[in-house]
């Protein structure tokens, strides 16, 4: 019997807010048996994220700073890529065998050819939940060998570019806000999105080392959680801060030491307005201008300059030096309840796009993910 | 015979472009003994710096963020400071004594009473000429002890800031460039306004470092300069360049590694456009925003985290523990002619106005000093 797989991709480029419509569904026959070192996954769960529209632009300067690859043109037989996790179905390589729960680069689709190369990690989940594995818990899984041998090779430079974007988000809050932030206890911490797969897991690493931290997000909700669920000192919802200056004016009294972006735009500018002397920004995202070119933050330089404050573009493919510290110590944090993973899972192939489509009107709370297939059959 | 003082005042806030009539020539007596600790200083050479009308603004968030004590009120009794060279007349000090040159924090005017607790640094200067004390190699003047041995102090930290503005240039441009910019032999390295005080002098240490530099200057004649008598491999004139971001793309085909900003605005905008991965934009000046509160950078946070860019605002009064190694690694090469320091000298202190309104029309090549005094009589 042919088996037939269900996937999803972009009908056209997607310059602006993207919208349900902007996508489609659509069948394939599945392969019926792995390459060489092929690998066939099922998958399960699918990390969605911000960066992913970059990869549907007609133009974005994520696509050409390194290397073309990162861009998808509509219809192309490759899928948007998504760091997830699922099930060996058939498997042409040794060290793999079918029932094995993998993590590593899939798609937005209901099977996964792995391709030769494509590093695929074995998951143990005996104790946590093997969403987390798309999620806070995530690996890089392309190239890996290769990148940390190899991390001054041209060839390689172009594969970590690929790699870059779906970072995942544990090893993104914890590289992010420990060697870009380098925080010291007490300091004031405010991180925007903070409901967010990234900012949730900052805020709680914030509180761990002893800071101060405020969050902002989108909704009552997201805020009841932010100072309930998750613990953060204070959180607001910036839509109902009409000036986002004087609302950090008030959240922080006596200034912010570290932010962590994830949006850009006005909020940077209203931060650095409120930050203190050696202060230190983030960059981690910028959702806000993702979908509108022309939003622009434009902070005030001269107050960097005064200020002395230092901003940084980051990415966790950077930090896999930093990998077995942060896994070691999130992992015990989860286990022992000292850190939650917020996870917002929609189910089905056919809810990627709402599921997408909702990271830019706020939709998720948490890291939001969709769960393609069922572990058992 | 009671001596006079002209001092040269500002009538007014200055806000936008400062023009000659924002300020007036006035005389005051001199106080005719020096109290204790007192030193009466006849001023030589005044250094001239675009900072100084931030001093002058109504608001600016320089005046607020540290202390309110770096803004200068129109006709107040305080005289615009300004780092300089002079010779004691009188002095109620036991280490200073009449006919020695110092250096440090004197005034836009003739003669400066130095109070108690500012320092002035005795200057050897046999072997290099005077001026070059109130510019490439000026030390900071202002609680220098003080602030080396209590830097985490909140009052000192004030009058670190008081301090800061005033730093002087050669050790604006080592400690930028060696610390902030971390340099590597081969590097790409792009200054703007580098025929002025401070880029002249990074452009030449780059040159020294084994990079390949770019400057950007306002005048045919500065950018004949810099190829020329300076030694940079290219530079350009940013007026005869209708897209900044093209022309970056020409001077630099593999793109920029450094970027040492002392304009702000639409050139860090294409400098980010155009940088490599893992780029560094040391923030030391914004001249072009200082005069235009609307014009702000709005530098695109999807190159800077795909790029991992790190962009950082500095003070060089945050490197005095540099300062012996700057000053011997840079008098060596003044000695020997491997560095030139580039001085415009305007004479008198009735010529501080168009000198001072002329930075901001780039009048200046090189560091502009205003001679005041002769040395003899």
């Amino acid at each position: 019997m042919e088996v037939v797989n269900k996937y999803v991709s972009h009908k056209h480029h997607v310059d602006g807010y993207p919208s349900e419509s902007d996508f489609e569904l659509a069948t394939t026959p599945l392969q019926p048996a792995p390459g060489s070192d092929e690998v066939i996954v099922k998958n399960l769960f699918l990390s969605i994220d911000p960066y992913q529209l970059n990869r549907m632009k007609r133009y974005s300067s994520s696509h050409t700073a390194i290397t073309a690859a990162s861009k998808i043109e509509p219809g192309q037989a490759r899928r948007i890529d998504a760091y997830g996790v699922g099930k060996v179905v058939a498997s042409g390589r040794a060290e793999l065998e079918e029932g094995d729960v993998v993590a590593g680069l899939l798609g937005w689709e209901q099977y996964t050819v792995v391709r030769p190369g494509t590093v695929l990690m074995k998951v143990d989940a005996k104790d946590l939940p093997i969403s987390y594995y798309a999620n806070v818990l995530g690996e890089y899984s392309l190239h890996l060998h290769q990148i940390k041998e190899h991390k001054k090779d041209a060839q390689i430079d172009a594969m970590i570019f690929l790699t870059t974007a779906t970072g995942p988000s544990g090893l993104t809050a914890f590289a992010g806000f420990y060697d870009v932030c380098k925080p010291k206890k007490g300091e004031k911490v405010f991180i925007s999105a903070a409901s967010g797969s990234v900012g949730s897991l900052v805020g709680q690493y914030a509180k761990l080392s002893g800071c101060y931290v405020v969050g902002c997000a989108g909704s009552k909700q997201k805020v009841d959680l932010l100072k309930g669920k998750l613990g953060f000192d204070d959180a607001f919802n910036y839509k109902e801060e009409a000036d986002l200056k004087s609302a950090l004016r008030r959240y922080f009294p006596e200034g912010i030491d570290i932010y962590f972006d994830n949006v850009g735009a006005a909020m940077l500018e209203a931060a650095v307005a409120n930050m203190n002397p050696f202060g230190r920004v983030a960059v981690c995202g910028a959702i806000s201008e993702y979908t509108n070119a022309g939003e622009r933050a434009a902070p005030d330089l001269i107050d960097i300059i005064y200020k002395r404050i230092t901003l940084r573009g980051f990415l966790s493919v950077d930090y896999l030096h930093l990998h077995e510290q942060f896994s070691a110590a999130t992992s015990d944090h989860l286990r022992r309840g000292r850190m939650i993973a917020l996870e917002d899972v929609s189910v089905g192939i056919e809810s990627v796009p709402t599921a997408f489509v909702g990271l830019f009107r706020g939709d998720n709370v948490g890291k939001k993910l969709v769960r393609v297939g069922e572990l058992e059959g």
